[in-house]
């Protein structure tokens, strides 16, 4: 099969996956809905979020601006001393990738947002109904995040024939996730935090009572946060890792003629998403039936249609075995990483029964044993990781013996594609989580009684419970997608050391101290920029309460419920704050790469973004994970365990929840996107680290 | 001068060390001493501290016979392959460390258990004879400390010639450092969580009340984990500066002719000591002075005194200067790591007051924001070792164009060598803080009165503030021992494989990814490493605070004060409970390493230790600065400021220091001592990874 044919299919494949989305978000448009006051807070969130996503997106206008502008001057190589055409490609391709990037995250709000109500109304017929509404508007979302990253990764290699344009796209799709995901997770916190604080503990009112002028903000997090950002964050991991396997795959193409090895990239990557629709299209619940195990099953769905797929192309048109099986590891390890993960964070499981048992303690305890069984569960993921990538790289390795090191990269960034090519099936379980969460607050708001409510709390606890995995899952594909960036950045390096005619790089060695050097700054780089994350969240969730006393004290009856609150103060307090919080946090590891690029050239940034890499995955496990088994136990309390709602228990396991939401929604997977960021920013600098810096 | 007059020297200024250890000894035992009261509890700390250094060596002493057995047959190569003198001398040399650093242990004990008492009877003369009593009896453990570490390696070295010998030393002065610090760590923070959660919380009953039965455990503890446990890290990590620093001159001493830089390492370490006794001996306060002013005066006195001696040294011997310059950097960075964590954790500063502050909304707000500042933490640190190293590696690779790379690496040792020559004042400092702890809960025991209580108080502050810079201290120069000891791998393995005609290694590429599978795998340990610490002072937590219920509802009268609780219950739980927890912990750090040797060989390990040692300093800072910052937050909040003793900002700052004491006594600085055991197990089995492993 050729590239043309390939980049055809991919992009056939890509339209049905819109085609697929449009028809799911007509079906879930048609479902019906009649009560006054949910379609009235309905369009309040829905208004909140787009608010959210304007401005958000305003401000990324401008950074993408400047951005682009740099990238026109200085990238792949400063206009002065390079090809103008190269740098204009470059740029074009940076913008796309926010582009695409953007208008899935607006499809994914638009859905959402509409899902949300359908969902809660649904949820008067029973769970089915909404559970499908449900899981087909996160399918929404989950088509368009793949169907533009793939979409787009074609149409910019077609007319542009060049792989590093792909980092730049790729580039673009990171600065976009950069702010979605950041972003999203500041404002998101900055509500969630600022509601409970103020409603739950000081005027002992429900959660997403309608008297809390934070509960619509806290509503509008939900989509922006874990629907907008989340989807950004997969998105710009999938574009990641087939950039990183295209720089590699048109190297070695180049090497040993012809174009099979990029004909494999796409091949497998169109395959994933066609996977991925099968799995959507299979997921069933049954009339009374376990929502965890309808997202579940889809998901092994997905994953066994893709091994099949992808051996049937591999057999049909003689693509090369050992690269296959490179793939099928790494998805392999992704599903393990993904289990291990809910085992930490399940309610059925130890971690989270001893979490609540320690509780009755007090907070303190709550904390410690959270901390320590969050900092237990990064262990099977890096074992996991460093076994896929140990494998694949000596699965690769003996393809060809004049090129074994670029094989067996090149098998690391296959396992990378490989693990993202259920994405779509992941991203359509995430964008599910924020959507019943939703619908459970709207039932609440619009007076659908006990019986709804407890079925839209199954519902948003499967979503609870399938999103620990998800994360997990996300996390683990971006460090094998940043690893195998670290080989593209080599690549780079090296052609650029090439045509320079200058000494290119063998790899990075740990004992060299340059390395050493950017290995340690690298390792600080993820856990400050966690800081400035929360930190800010801190000062946006104190603004907020400053906000919500002023409402209670100045709006008269709003006490009581005869008045509204102003929600919109609330939603703009968290949107604002959110994107002057995010902006210090993602230059400083930009500026940080940059400085010690400049200062120790390209091999102190090997050792940086090793360094990066390898404390970035060990923070990200642990904060997501705790903060998803600290989540967990608050509920395993209030289900009646260790005393119950109310307790003592019970009063130190919000603490513990309170201190795990910007750890899990916030910081924790943030650090995927500052990863790549720094990957991507290293790679299309190299050109400039490799002539301009001190050492 | 030649390399016996060297040793000589060393082994003189070792004799002077321990006679002005000895007359300190004297001179503390001579103060007076009257009150009934505080000569009973000081006899049940005394015997408390003694039943634990008793068992705890014993379970040591077995740990020691099967390590010693394993050393005897397999290192530094199997009997049955090489020569069985070698393993006999290792394995005389691995005892001598774990018996040199257990005097230096027990005589750190024995002489805070009388200062303590002195030093609380001083007070009521005043502040200065009370400092004097409790600084100097912390000086007699740091002359103990560096006086045998400094007298044990030179033994070694004369009797073996052999720097492979006094890598077996090293190891045995971190096995014990790994039993003294985390099992020390253990006890102190159960019977202080015990203490304060019964006593302070539930009972409402002052700290060190005498009806506590945890009481006197809890100052036991002190002095088992920051005198015993403090004083073995110290001296490891002074060791462990040594042998690597050894192994590498005496391979460039072979490599150019002479013993030039063997005489370096000598002439270097034993003038740190004498800038030490210079130091001490120089400490003074005025009647009414300022306790902190005064340690870190002797310091900087002990530093300046360093520098101009070793500069008399290398110029009347002509030493090699580009070496001295390391040594310095070394030294200065140490000094400003110690200072920038001071930033951290001093209640003057901003993140202590914005933490204190913060916990006016609520525990989740002090541990979120503690947490954030802690994290901000790591970055001088990480930045200050990176630079050192750079810096050193630089300045030594021009000293011979033909060993560039050794010479760098030399430096390197050299450097760190230079941050541990003034350990002596560092160990004096920090004794200090456990003696005048420990006397301020005499002087509250003895009703001697508010005034008394004030000068202790205000004595026991310094010793807080001192300790936080003397743990940044620890953990910058455990962390540029064991980038030291990374090179010492490396001269070890080319040093056998060139024995056994293989090929050896040039240094560990992060792009094999034998190397980067091990990082992955190395920076999970201190992670795991610690979570199995907290969760283990946890469970002896839960066992002790039974204990306590159990006395307060058996013992008639107890309550009313009129009968004594039962102290030595306490403390045996505490022991036992300590030495069964450390034992997992140790196990794994060490058990992963032979599994990642033997699985991935020498560049498996190489990956390992870098991997550990990065994420260990990220974390080791993290934890030790974050638990700083909380207990100095609780300080200043009961200081009066943001609402004052029994304030809610107060239990939130509470909430902080229980969960900052595991992180700052148990496990982050375990941390330190866990990555150096790992650093030498890789040294000394570096051999049988060469040989033996799968891949």
């Amino acid at each position: 099969m050729g590239i043309l044919m390939v980049q055809l299919i991919s992009i056939f494949i890509s339209l049905i996956a819109f085609a697929f989305a449009a028809w799911l978000f007509l079906w879930v448009k048609r479902q019906p809905s009649d009560n006054a006051r949910i379609a009235q807070v309905g369009e309040l969130i829905r208004q909140g979020a787009r608010t959210f996503l304007r401005k958000e997106y305003a401000v990324l206008a401008r950074f993408a601006a400047v951005a682009g502008a740099l990238i026109l001057i200085l990238l792949p190589s400063p206009i002065w001393k390079g090809d103008i055409f190269h740098n204009i490609t470059m740029c074009i391709a940076y913008f796309a990738g926010t582009i695409f990037s953007a208008i899935a995250g607006k499809i994914g709000i638009e859905v959402a947002t509409i899902a949300n109500v359908k969902s809660a109304e649904a949820a008067k017929q029973g769970i089915k109904p909404s559970f499908m509404a449900g899981f087909r508007g996160g399918a929404v979302m989950g088509m368009a995040v793949v169907g533009s990253s793939l979409l787009g990764v074609v149409l910019v290699y077609l007319l542009t024939g060049d792989a590093t344009s792909i980092l730049g796209f790729s580039f673009g799709a990171s600065s976009l996730a950069l702010f979605a995901k950041a972003g999203g997770g500041i404002f998101t916190k900055t509500a969630d935090i600022s509601a409970d604080l103020t409603g739950k503990v000081e005027l002992g009112i429900p959660e997403d009572d309608p008297r809390n002028p934070a509960v619509i903000a806290d509503n509008v997090g939900d989509n922006v946060g874990d629907v907008a950002g989340m989807g950004a964050d997969l998105f710009d991991s999938n574009v990641a890792s087939m950039a990183a396997a295209l720089v590699m795959s048109t190297a070695l193409d180049k090497a040993v003629g012809g174009d099979r090895y990029t004909v494999m990239v796409f091949c497998y990557a169109a395959l994933g998403l066609l996977a991925s629709i099968i799995g959507v299209m299979a997921a069933r619940i049954g009339k009374n039936g376990n929502p965890t195990g309808a997202l579940n099953s889809s998901t092994y769905v997905t994953t066994a249609v893709y091994m099949v797929l992808t051996a049937i192309a591999t057999a049909i048109w003689g693509l090369e075995w050992r690269i296959w099986g490179a793939c099928i590891v790494g998805l392999l390890v992704g599903v393990i990483i993904g289990i291990a993960t809910d085992y930490f964070t399940d309610d059925r499981k130890k971690p989270v029964q001893f979490v609540a048992h320690a509780s009755k303690s007090g907070p303190a305890f709550t904390i410690l044993s959270g901390i320590s069984y969050g900092f237990l569960s990064v262990l099977p993921a890096m074992i996991g990781i460093g076994i896929s990538a140990l494998v694949a790289y000596k699965l690769c390795e003996p393809i060809n013996p004049a090129y074994a090191g670029e094989f067996a990269m090149f098998g690391i960034s296959m396992a990378a594609v490989g693990m993202l090519s259920i994405v779509g099936m992941i991203v359509s379980n995430d964008a599910y989580g924020p959507i019943v969460d939703n619908a459970r607050g709207l039932a609440e708001m619009g007076n659908l009684g006990d019986d709804v409510l407890e079925i839209t709390d199954e519902l948003d606890s499967a979503g609870n419970t399938v999103k620990a995995v998800t994360k997990g899952f996300a996390i683990a594909a971006a460090g094998l997608t940043v690893i195998a960036l670290l080989g593209a950045f080599r690549s780079e390096v090296n052609e650029v050391a090439a045509a320079l005619g200058i000494a290119g790089l063998e790899g990075f060695d740990v004992m060299n101290p340059l390395v050493f050097f950017g290995m340690l700054v690298g390792a600080a780089i993820p856990v400050v920029f966690s800081a400035m994350l929360m930190l800010g969240v801190d000062r946006n969730a104190q603004r907020m309460v400053a906000e919500i006393h002023r409402q209670f004290n100045e709006i008269v009856g709003l006490r009581d419920g005869k008045v509204d609150p102003e929600y919109d103060k609330c939603i703009d307090i968290a949107t604002t704050g959110a994107i002057k919080e995010l902006i210090p946090a993602g230059l400083m590891a930009i500026v940080a790469t940059l400085l010690v690029g400049f200062i120790g050239g390209v091999e102190a940034i090997g050792g940086f973004l090793t360094g990066n890499i390898v404390s970035g995955l060990v923070f990200a496990m642990f904060m997501s994970n705790a903060g998803g088994l600290w989540d967990n136990s608050k509920k395993y309390v209030e289900a009646g365990n260790e005393g119950g709602k109310g307790s003592d228990a019970h009063k130190a396991a919000v603490v513990g929840d309170t201190v795990g939401d910007p750890f899990k929604d916030t910081a924790g997977p943030s650090i995927n996107t500052q990863i790549t960021v720094v990957s991507l920013v290293a790679s299309l600098a190299s050109t400039l680290f490799l002539t301009l810096s001190i050492f």
